[in-house]
């Protein structure tokens, strides 16, 4: 039995796994859980992140406004099901207004390091990179230096310091939809300079995993367990109507985490519901947060679908982590 | 109150605007009202214009053929929802045969000057171009050239001379799946020679509106008010999927209508529903033609959706110049 | 009447054709038959080959994997419409390993020749090239040589000798999502090598049928006719937001097949149905195969779904063939 | 014999073709006869136009400036060889100044008709397309509407009215480096108002004349002959390591000059020389003027080569038209 | 001591290796050997094929005429530097019009198999395929099928047949400027089937070797040496200013020559002279025969030059083969 | 007068500027300085930097090998002008194999800081990115951990710590032959962890100055004088047939390098002479090195042309800031 290294969540949204069903992740029944318009601005939320925060959950959700302005916003709910988000974006507190001027925010992720929410996300800044922040209340929010040179997407951190150093996944990209795509692991002493760059791992060119063909990139917080670091990502393929995002697993060293242990070569979530494969941009599921229960091993995935609305699915440490030891590339 | 500067027409189609909603333009609930196969050989009818005429109306439809063959044809209805459509295109007559050889033709707008229903379309002549014509009772189509050297799409007459001149806008291409596209204005004393270009706003490259960022083009003749002339466009951005197509409003000078004075940042209408978003062009809402009423107000918008199917949206004219001017870019 | 040259099938599926329904080629009404998850490791089941054998029938089918790999796998059915497919992929028996070695299979078509069944598929050797097997028993399976060089794809036998050799229609492609097409013959003594290549027909340039403007390929085994052969093909146009793939019918001379008698103007099947239109690739319906029965001139013809369903549409052999001449290019 | 419908100008450059050569079109043995840096600013100077004036010849030429700004000079030649160019860049008088607004300036050509010379450049209005301005003295410019909306290229007038209207040749464009382009006839009363627009000719897809494949656009002004207007105009092909362009001579009907009587199946001139086939764009030869003498039915021959300086060619009425005919498309 | 398996040809063309030179390959002093015009009506005579014939050699050219149409011609040499070609281009005897059909023609080679002399080119046939045809005395010439499906070029026979059959290596494409190209090798017993497919090499992706980046190619008829057979070959680099054409050498196996035995990493020519860096697309070396001395071991190979000129260069055998095996990737 | 702030170097390479001659940067006579086969092994050698070193100087060299194989060699000289280049790439030293791992090394500068010469470079790992290293005596080198993740070229140290921290410039760039490319600023303690990243300046769209359109980038190690730093930087226009690199220069300020106080309008550098335009990749010029004497005020310009050479070119301190100053954008 796989376990989770974390707290106890005990109020973690959950339904058990259908009878007969097979794969091991489930999607939530009353899917989607936000819709596009939850806020009166909206054209779309999607690819969000939350976490637990005191006696129930918040969030930082990425809202495209009707104008197509990208933005994240803020929001709570007590079952981490219902959400109430801000009517209006998040604006940070800094030293620096070169860095605190905002260009467009997307796909943010929130992780909880030592005593503060530390959100991070894709920040323009002369093209995309990422953007750091914490909070201590979801209210006041504090921007600190973005992380790199742009080009890059999809920054997430560690719950921890490894090493000694923070650490964070992304992926290098270019100005646009970017055709490629692999994750690199980098480490900080103070999260404002980032070196000791490694390879993690690279998009698949292969028939045997062609789901994750033309790139790859990390989505959630990684989830500390005894096998090592359980990583949920995302996978794209480019197909003559366009990209399809799927999500696939890995697992990680925990002490050298570029180190790849295993990794799924099945996907474990694509797109197969309507609100998956209709929306502003079809055939996208995009996981950014999940929440995971240390005693029972559960784990509620966030994802965004079509660049549209917002869903949730099941699955649990054990079953994950075994499927991606049984099935790894 | 914003005022129309026009005709009443008391049987204009309509339904209130459903309680609760917020945005400034809402669908008809029996939508769409004209389905892909309304006529024997279609595959597709969309991007239509209609007019009132005697005691009903009159339109000018697109209907691709199933060899998937462009043309457009004449149809009447009495209420605006039920339509009749000519099972055989429009047939022009005209002096030159030069210029009556048809290519293909698609994407019609119909106005009414001082004495006849003028009809423009993109006409294919060694390339897309602008098609003029007109007729007086929707059965005898006359054709005169061409307005404007290849290559163009969406050519759009003002209901009246301006400055003493016929006036059209139209938005310059290329051959092909244009990616750019702005909206320029041209005057003529005789409808065959064009002049005195001027441009009149461009698609906006940024984040503020990023729903028109690709290119933009203009959609019905445009609503004379006491504000300016009230034009509703078409506004494209490029996902990594394709292009969505959605419906923004701008407001221009009465007498020189390449001075925009307002012009909305957020779209009044995108691609959400079902026959929006699925079928031969995913995500594509695309309005060609307004009915309006001058003692109450009311608009009803005509617009192709995922170029397949037509339908039918509502809203009044102080409810969209209020818009318009309070999110002005 | 036209009359199919071939077999008695009263076994074959059928659903006559609805009242008022004015097409040539009508959907069986409980489509999909085969779903994207009919064995526990699909993705998706589509453009799949089907035969009478035995009682019943058997067939060869595209099966992609959640890994997204491609390869084919062997059926059965008592009815033709309930089927039940192999877990695991065809492995073929062969002298030589070079060509054993599986880098990728999909798109097959079976075809009974003399005293047992061939397979050919697209198959991946340094790139797509056709692939040729056979089997006596749909358990064993035996593997040829490649036909041609890469690149090409949608190798399709015609199930009889012509001229004394073997005869293949195909369509000679690149590495990638090839953005042209047109359908060749080629023939041969000993189903190893290949030559007296001939052009058969080239994809339309024109609005008069642009619905099969960007490529065209063959689809099931060419139908023996008293008009010649009767071949079922796809035909695909270029939007704006990607491939739109359809089917067509032309009539080929029965002695020299690359000479095109009739060709259809109009696509006799296109996407419209959820399942045609919503899926990993949107609007697509692709035949890779027909039942037929000589007696009644039935033909089932099954066609993948948005490349993750699989469907099954029905016709007679007059009905086609009346179209295809009364509507030939 | 072919004659010349025009003045004489015994002063015209020249130099007898050299002995046994058997092209139709020789080259100046000074080459180039303007360099690159002809006036302090410039970075290159090339594709002008010349014309009699007063005793000698005046000019309208394009120099890039060192920061690769391009703008439109006047100039003055008591040779027609050596050359004096201004060091400013012409500045025009006229009405609106939305119009006189300078985005950009490139390729002239200069026109006398009546009483004045008349200058057509390709002009920056939010993308290229035709600037029209006259002048008297080549000391005072004036400048008229542009004549066309973007994008177009290239637009040259006949040197006197037909049917009673101002006559122009143009290729229509994009905003980029235009893969694709025809040759095409307008009018006008007024020199603002322009229609009766005619396709004239393609470019020729085809291994019978491929050198014009990709495009072609007018050169010169058109020359009047007995045998009809000549034509002078440039053809490219598109190789795997860029677009070559060459000359090309057709011959077009002297009342509607849309119909083409016969066209160069091969170039007339091509790079071949060391300043033709290296420079800041190399393997181009670009014409843009001729001058010619009725008495001889010499021709002089200005184009601009590998963008990058300005060279002269000469030939013959008499022996130009004769090649054209005998190797006519 | 590598040895030349073939015969002796005393009146090779030679020029010794300079002093001090230090690579495999030198260029003859007066170099190129045919100019662009050395046949009144070519606009480029490049990548040509060339064989002992009698007392001197005989040769087939390609010419591009100054319409840019491509054809190929024979021609006549005592000496195989100053040579003699035809003014009309060969014509063709065979038993099927729709195979002697020219669409255009390029790129020769000549091999002479036991009792007459092969010529391949690229033919087009509804794209590039490799034509086919012999003579006995380069005067009258009969073509046989096409051996492939369109699309491919750089068909070479081998010298005598292999197995007991024809050899042929080819290169497959597409219809355009090929970004991609690897070497495969086919064999025939009639040299009207082709089979048994093997994939010979393909291009490096590495910086190990990057001249061969983007394609390879095979160049003149492999010499048949003691160590296997030697293959001369051209490889292309996409820079950012277009492709750069190379020569290499490889060793094939001498009774299965799809297995490599050795390869340069090292290009053995390179284009350096202004005539191989400028014309008409710059940058081009594309070897298309060799002429070979038994007894001396003299290595005379012919080569393109910028698409518009032809050269000659000098190796021997020994050298060669020592410098592929010192160097082998 | 400007200033250099820096060190005497009399015997700096030095050649007075031509009588009558205008522009602010003139050649060395006897360009290129360094040929393209200077080492046995060379296809090419050019974008090189070198320093002052002991009594002479020394270097290090991008020598692309005759495999296209990219690599940096050391060599050394007594005037700055002949130069003797080692046959063996630079190796070097460090801690982790993962970095010292060589892919490809290409575009060297080398920095003066404190006690060392600091080397960067374009270093492959998996993808380009800014590799550093360091030596005391040009024979034995250490190399760091890389500055950044992919994608990066043009790492260009400062030759002192700027508040106390060192600092580089660079362009973050994409995998290919990236079309875009803007300056950043970034500061470190340790030349490891890198952060503070700042937007310098970008490319330049418009008619303006459109040399650098396309993608600019920082060459030699920037000039401190007492106007600010003095930047040398590389910028690209792309036209029909290829990029066209040119030299510009700008000024920034002392203590806040991220600050552009002035930018040179006009190129002052750009392909002209025949080992500048013709070459591997045409059309280039790239400058990677200046050396330069305190008490003249003398500037010696290193830069590569057209991929192949090394060329040497001269201007003076206060010439060149005086032409930047004079002509700002």
């Amino acid at each position: 039995m796989s376990k989770i290294i974390g707290n106890s969540l005990p109020s973690i949204p959950w339904q058990d796994k259908p009878e007969g069903y097979k794969k091991p992740v489930w999607r939530y029944q009353n899917n989607p859980i936000i819709k596009r318009d939850a806020i009166p601005s909206s054209n779309s939320i999607f690819n969000s992140a939350v976490i637990p925060y005191k006696e129930g959950f918040a969030g930082v959700f990425r809202c495209d406004s009707r104008a197509v302005s990208m933005d994240i916003f803020a929001g709570f709910s007590e079952d981490g099901i219902r959400w109430n988000i801000n009517e209006e974006p998040i604006t940070f507190l800094g030293e620096d207004p070169e860095i605190l001027k905002r260009e467009y925010r997307y796909d943010p992720r929130v992780c909880f390091i030592e005593d503060r929410y530390y959100i991070t996300w894709c920040n323009g800044y002369h093209g995309p990179t990422i953007g750091v922040g914490y909070t201590f209340d979801f209210k006041t929010f504090y921007q600190l230096e973005n992380a790199f040179l742009p080009y890059n997407r999809n920054g997430v951190l560690f719950p921890r310091k490894i090493g000694g150093k923070y650490a964070m996944l992304s992926r290098p990209s270019d100005t646009g939809h970017t055709p490629f795509g692999d994750i690199f692991y980098s480490q900080s002493s103070d999260l404002e300079y980032w070196g000791h760059h490694r390879h993690v791992m690279s998009s698949f060119k292969g028939d045997d995993s062609a789901w994750q063909w033309t790139k790859i990139g990390p989505g959630p917080i990684p989830i500390e367990t005894d096998e090592g670091w359980l990583l949920i990502y995302h996978g794209v393929i480019n197909t003559c109507n366009g990209f399809v995002y799927r999500v696939g697993s890995a697992i990680l060293d925990l002490e050298e985490p570029w180190k790849v242990k295993y990794r799924s070569k099945y996907y474990i979530l694509g797109p197969e519901e309507y609100y998956e494969c209709v929306g502003d941009v079809p055939n996208v599921v995009f996981p950014c947060a999940a929440l995971t229960d240390k005693d029972t091993g559960r784990i509620a995935l966030y994802y965004g679908c079509a660049d549209t609305v917002t869903s949730l699915a099941f699955t649990t440490v054990d079953e994950l982590i075994q499927f991606t030891k049984e099935h790894t590339l």
